[in-house]
Order: C-alpha cells, then structure tokens, then sequence
C-alpha cells in the first residue's frame, strides 16, 4: 500500500497503486490515465518485451527482477510476472456521469469478492459502459486482485464512490437516469428493456443475497434473466455479462454488427 | 480420488466422485443421477439442516464433522463445510446428444482452468443447454473445484467427452448440427445467428489462444461477440455466459418472458 501524502483527502482516490498481470500492466500503459512509476518485470519471452516498450514510451523505470522478489511484493494471486506502481485511480465525480446524456452506468451494491469485482468491470467496458458506481463504506479500494481481475478496465472506465447506493439512485432519477435492478425475481426481462437505450444504470447486488431492501426499492425496473433450466441462479460476473451484453445489443441496434 | 474398480474401464465415467460447496451438494442430492454414498457436514446453521434432511432423503449416510478435518479431506478452495461422496458422473452418449432434435451443445476445446470449466457449465445450464462436450485426453475429469463452480450443473446437464473436437463436429454436421465456433475475429454476430433455433452447437476455445485451427476450420460460422470498449478480449466463462444467453435469447423468442 502506498503511503498516503499529507492534505490529501481519502476520498480523491480509489487506490489501485499496485497493478499486477499481464493484461491489467499493459493496459495501466496504454492508457496513460494515471503515471507509472516502476514496472518490475520477470524476464521470459515476447510478452515481457511488450511491457518493456510500453514502458519506455509511458516514462516509467523497468526493473528486471527475479520470480521470487516479484512474488514476495505481489498480492494477487497469479501475477504472471509482471507488476506495476503507478499513481492512484482517479475519481469520478458521480455528477458528471449521471449528466452524461448516454450513461450507461453500473451500480455496484455490495459485492464483495474482489474477482468478481473486477470480472464485472471487465465486462462492463466490453459493453460500453460510462461509467461504475462504488459504495465509498466497502470494497471501493482497488487492491491487486480487482485490478488483475479486470484485465485493464480501471484504466479505461470512469469509476466514481458514493456514500449510499439509495441515495445515488434517488439523485440519477431525478436526472432523468432510469434505474434498473438486477433481480431473480424481476418482472420485466432485462434484454426487452424499453429503456437499454435511454440513460440508464444497471444496479448489481451481493453475492448471493441479492439487491439490498433500500435499493430495490430505488429502481425503476427490476429485471430479470431468463432462465432455462433447473438451476435457480448465477453467478454474479455471469449474470452481469450476460445483463450488460444484453443492454449493449439493445443500445447498439442498427449500428452493423459487431464493433472492435 | 476414489479407487476405480476392478473392470471398470476408464472411459464410462467421467469421475466427480467428491462434491464439494453448498450448491454442489444440494442438487447431487436433489438431482438424484447418481448414488450418493456419504455427507460430510459442518454443522452451523439453516444450510446444514436443509443438506441433512436433503440427504435423509437420498438414502446417503450423513456425517457432522469438524471444521478441521473437512478442509483436510476438501480439494476445492472453499468448500463451504460441506463435502459429499457420490457415484461417478455418468457419460452420456455423443451420438444421443448429437440426435436429439433440439440440441443445444456445448463444445470446450482445451480450457484447462477449473474455475472456467465449472463457471460455464453452470451458465449453460441456465441457458437451457442440452450436452457438453470435453475431450476425453485433458479437463474431462470433473475434480472438486470444477463441480463447485459448476453450483450443481453438473448434475443435470448430460455430458460426454469425445477423443477429438474436430472428429466430433465433423460427425454433428453430417447428423445436421449447426457448428458455431466463438472467435473475436468471427464475422458473424452471436446474437444474430440464424442457425441459433436450430440444432446447433457452439464452440468454445482456450483462455488466451482461443479456437485451435484444426477446430475453426471445421465450424460452419464463426461469431463475435460485439465488443464496445477499448479492451480486446473477455474472460472466456464471460464470453460464454454472454453467447449462451444471446442464443438461449433467440431460441426461446416469443416464449414470453422469464421461464423459471
């Protein structure tokens, strides 16, 4: 954890010092969002060279080290060799992406596994979304695992933290954004939804729980995935993909196919 | 892993003989494929209770133990205090799967990730899904964490494992089954597929290096996954959850909403 400087206020960012993984280095590098400090780097064919490049071009110092000095800082899981020290990720403000005439926002309400936190923000840029919606009490600090986990999409995704998902919803309504809740038991199916292509944010609860009492009652809409078989339900990053791919289809009808 | 008996050929089952996590567990007992031998349980709290009665029920012998000597005899990373011993996974017929009118398979070419291989198996599941195919020389052995993640799909999903997926499509084509490869570079939109109320079968590739060639050039369509952000490529249990559901989408259309 990087040490924090004195005046700076916790709530200007949302940590992600440490980046570790291939995928999530090399986008932290492309981006140019945020400055890199270091790149440490186990040195191992066609993908460490990459990074080297990226680094370069983006200013940052590569130290080559060895496996086990790299494994004794990292704190994911599998850091496939590679980790970064950069800057923190910038916060959004919650203003700004609820203005935002095409928002297409995700809420996030109390997700805790940090894989899934990062799978869903993955997925969430894949469907171009503008925006995540973090609760500033819990799991809005972006430690190694997130970041890996999303494979590079902190550095593209504006993310902003909010002291209460009920209230944040209260303030995107009153701006005209339609909310919409993820839920088994909603009534509307979430790839028919009339709004996908007004401004709108997807509302995704905890793991198992579901959407939190305050906040399903926030929602304009809840919806649900169908489902065809005999399992009762899915996995939260599952269910995310299959919901944020869903409104992106509908938002993006007539475009021609597939954009890359 | 269980013992094999003596004149039981390698090739009838597809092991799975230790089921390990809550939902694993309830539905081996509430599927009712296979015979259950033993239920190790944790005991603390309504789950516990829900999984003793459920055993009762499945004529399986119930056993309340330690926390401790449930993570010694666990090989899946969280077990959830729950653990049971069971027949093996029956093998269904690729022949059977391929003649069904209404088939809807699944086809995993080399994903070796556990995690992935049950997170999407439980999503085929929810999409309605009738078979899967493994090939029968890597990842066709369901070990404890694939079937924790698998949340009981595997279960109630007909599987097979087959010696080559290029022989296997070749088969499904003649039989009439649409093979679909999911590729980034597909030119065909997985939302979009015309084939998708036939029977068809969709392809799925390795993390990373995606189709092998030998697959790709068997399949009659390659599709994408329409891509809206900046990032390139998806996790492949996300990618899968995202085209199971598109296809599930257009198979059911005009079925009036969320079936459950």
């Amino acid at each position: 954890m990087a040490a924090r400087g004195k005046g700076e206020r916790p709530d200007r960012d949302l940590g992600g010092e440490q980046v570790e993984g291939f995928h999530a280095v090399r986008e932290l590098l492309r981006a140019r969002r945020r400055a890199v400090r270091e790149v440490w780097i186990v040195e191992r064919g066609s993908g460490a060279a990459e990074l080297e490049q990226l680094a370069s071009a983006a200013g940052a110092r590569v130290r080559l080290v060895g496996a086990v000095q790299l494994e004794e800082r990292a704190r994911s899981e599998a850091p496939q060799g590679v980790l970064a020290l950069a800057a923190p990720v910038p916060i959004a403000s919650a203003d700004d992406l609820i203005a935002a005439p095409d928002a297409f926002l995700v809420v996030v309400d109390g997700i805790t596994d940090p894989g899934n936190l990062g799978a869903i923000m993955r997925t969430a840029e894949t469907a171009g979304v503008t925006g995540i919606v973090l609760t500033r009490h819990r799991a809005a600090r972006l430690g190694p695992t997130v970041l890996k986990a999303a494979a590079g999409a902190a550095e593209y995704l504006p993310i902003t933290a909010v002291a209460g998902v009920p209230g944040f919803l209260d303030q995107a309504r009153r701006a005209g954004v339609w909310t919409v809740g993820l839920d088994g038991a909603g009534s509307a199916d979430v790839g028919d939804l009339a709004v996908a292509d007004a401004a709108v944010a997807l509302v995704l609860g905890a793991e198992g729980r579901g959407l939190a009492r305050l906040t399903r009652e926030r929602c304009d809409v809840l919806a649900a995935i169908p489902m065809h078989g005999r399992l009762a339900s899915l996995n939260v990053s599952a269910a995310a993909a299959i919901a944020l791919h869903a409104v992106a289809r509908r938002r993006h009808a007539g475009d021609g196919g597939p954009r890359r």
